[in-house]
């Protein structure tokens, strides 16, 4: 009896709130001028056509930690499938327990942003994956001793000859970052937000749709749009008003590196929000641990908003409307190393 | 033509090599006596009853970096799962960048271990899978601190009150090691060996029964029996004659550390050999990354015996029979963290 009561007042409130804030009718309309709901297919990439073989030698590299020098840390040390696709740590911890200067990105839907990187310094996830394996800080290797790793497993050079079939050499840094990007183009979570964009109603609660609506009209969706809802633009952190140094650390400027331009000082891609509920710490600096805050920070440094409480509270339903399914991901066998194999060293140069 | 010739000729060598030293009629029967096949089915363990629940659990704590004090180290880091449940370096790196005392076990089949550690310290999985987490140089963390991380996530609370149905506080660290040891206690890897002890006269080549043959004749057996070829018993290494301290590190005393017993010193668990093909390098020091090198010194050190190059080469041989099917483990989705979830910290005290 207690219980049919609780739930004929859950109802009740519902109701209520649903009733104070009308969903607009041409909801799906305005977010399909905005937003895309994923694929049901993965995407093609650029130069590297997608195959079996090229995705399951990329699922192995990217997990083998013989990528990095000290044999500790794969892609999926900081990337890791099984918590968001990142590392949920401020900025990871990398070769001779060194921190690196952003926080790490997860690598699910990747495949879906404009570029890769904070600040877009990587055209394609190919390109990226390149980065952290030769970052001294992250897996401080090089791709010379990364290609003569893979070669001196032979199983390893079988998976890149059936991969890359019409390769006279077909174990190279340029291959390895292609096998890894086709892997990553698997990765695509599916959420209730694309059920709802591809036609079912059901598929968000009412305030999951009034954040939706919110997301838009205050402007979140100037920069948070796409397929990805977000990753697919640069924009200055701080465009309205500067968050404090706690947050956008000075020495960082973002893509000003990239492009020495005045203009893109304290300039960042537009972080991808699909399954932000599960990859804090938030910014590019890991410093916001909290959804709700990382939310109102965002109203007044980009919008010059003072969110109420209840707009946050249903803007962050709406991001809960991003947490896709997970991949199905069975964990690989990698091949076993030989006397050719270099040794795993953890010193720091 | 040319195809037909070699498999003639290769048939030819294989029988002149056969014919040189017939393997024992008596052979499977003999190993029989010292060996055991792997069960069909998980093993039994003490105090733990395995279901389907807890082995869920424990997947996704084995996997779990967020044990760690930093977040960054899991179960999984140093046995990992993709090669061969170790970490193939010479000792583990762990919290602060410090490299650990003694190389890594593998966790594949180690429920069948008579205890676990090098020294056997702890006497089931249940008791290991707690040293690591709370040591220094590995994980770093606590107890209250794991359970409170555990606690923080919903999700976690529910699968341990599925896996501890009967327990009013189900989420333990007790409970915790109760879990991981209910997943290891499914890595199990059948292996040729098995097959051939179980009657399959074709599973093991004319080769690995000669090295079958050697390893019994020759007495490593005498330490190496059993499920595991190994793992349940303790031997001075250096029996007959003493490494030198490049392989066996004066500062290392082994079991003593754990009965302060002199007859203890340098003494060790023999090690268990299913698939030690994969988990160079080799010995509690982790000096030796060649199998054959690490055969020979065997032989000197614990037999007294110099082995030819044939007999080093047939009883690797034979190890190589002791290589398993891997189990099959969809890579877990773990809960996201909550604003309760104690924050990582790689901060080394």
């Amino acid at each position: 009896m207690k219980f049919l009561l609780a739930t004929v007042a859950a109802t009740v409130i519902a109701t209520v709130a649903f009733a104070a804030d009308p969903v607009p009718a041409d909801l799906r309309a305005t977010a399909l001028d905005i937003f895309k709901p994923l694929p049901s297919t993965y995407p093609a990439v650029n130069d590297n056509p997608i195959t079996k073989e090229k995705i399951d030698l990329g699922k192995a590299l990217f997990f083998d930690p013989r990528l990095s020098a000290s044999g500790v840390f794969s892609c999926n040390s900081c990337h890791n499938l099984a918590t968001g696709g990142d590392d949920n740590l401020e900025t990871s911890i990398g070769h001779g327990w060194q921190k690196g200067p952003r926080n790490s990105p997860t690598a699910l839907n990747a495949v879906f942003n404009e570029a890769q990187f904070w600040d877009g310094r990587a055209e394609d996830l190919k390109a990226q994956a390149k980065g952290p394996i030769q970052a001294g800080v992250e897996m401080a290797n090089t791709p010379a001793q990364v290609v003569a790793t893979l070669k001196s497993m032979p199983k390893y050079v079988d998976w890149f000859k059936a991969a890359f079939p019409s390769d006279a050499d077909p174990v190279t840094f340029d291959n390895m970052a292609k096998a890894i990007e086709a892997f990553e183009a698997t990765l695509i979570t599916p959420a209730p937000f694309d059920a709802y964009l591809n036609g079912d109603d059901g598929a968000m609660t009412a305030e999951q749709k009034e954040g939706l609506a919110l997301f838009m009209d205050k402007g979140c969706a100037s920069c948070h749009s796409g397929i990805n809802i977000g990753g697919n633009g640069y924009y200055p952190f701080g465009l309205i008003e500067k968050p404090g140094s706690e947050v956008l650390p000075e020495n960082d400027k973002g893509r000003f590196a990239v492009t020495a331009t005045a203009d893109d000082s304290y300039v960042f891609r537009a972080a991808p929000l699909r399954n932000v509920t599960l990859t804090a710490p938030y910014f590019h600096s890991g410093k916001v641990w909290n959804l709700r805050q990382a939310v109102a920070i965002m109203g007044t440094s980009q919008l010059g908003e003072d969110l109420s409480e209840t707009e946050v509270d249903r803007i962050v339903a709406f991001l809960g409307s991003l947490e896709g399914r997970m991949p199905e991901v069975v964990y690989p066998v990698l091949p076993a190393e030989t006397g050719d194999t270099p040794l795993p060293s953890g010193d720091v140069k």
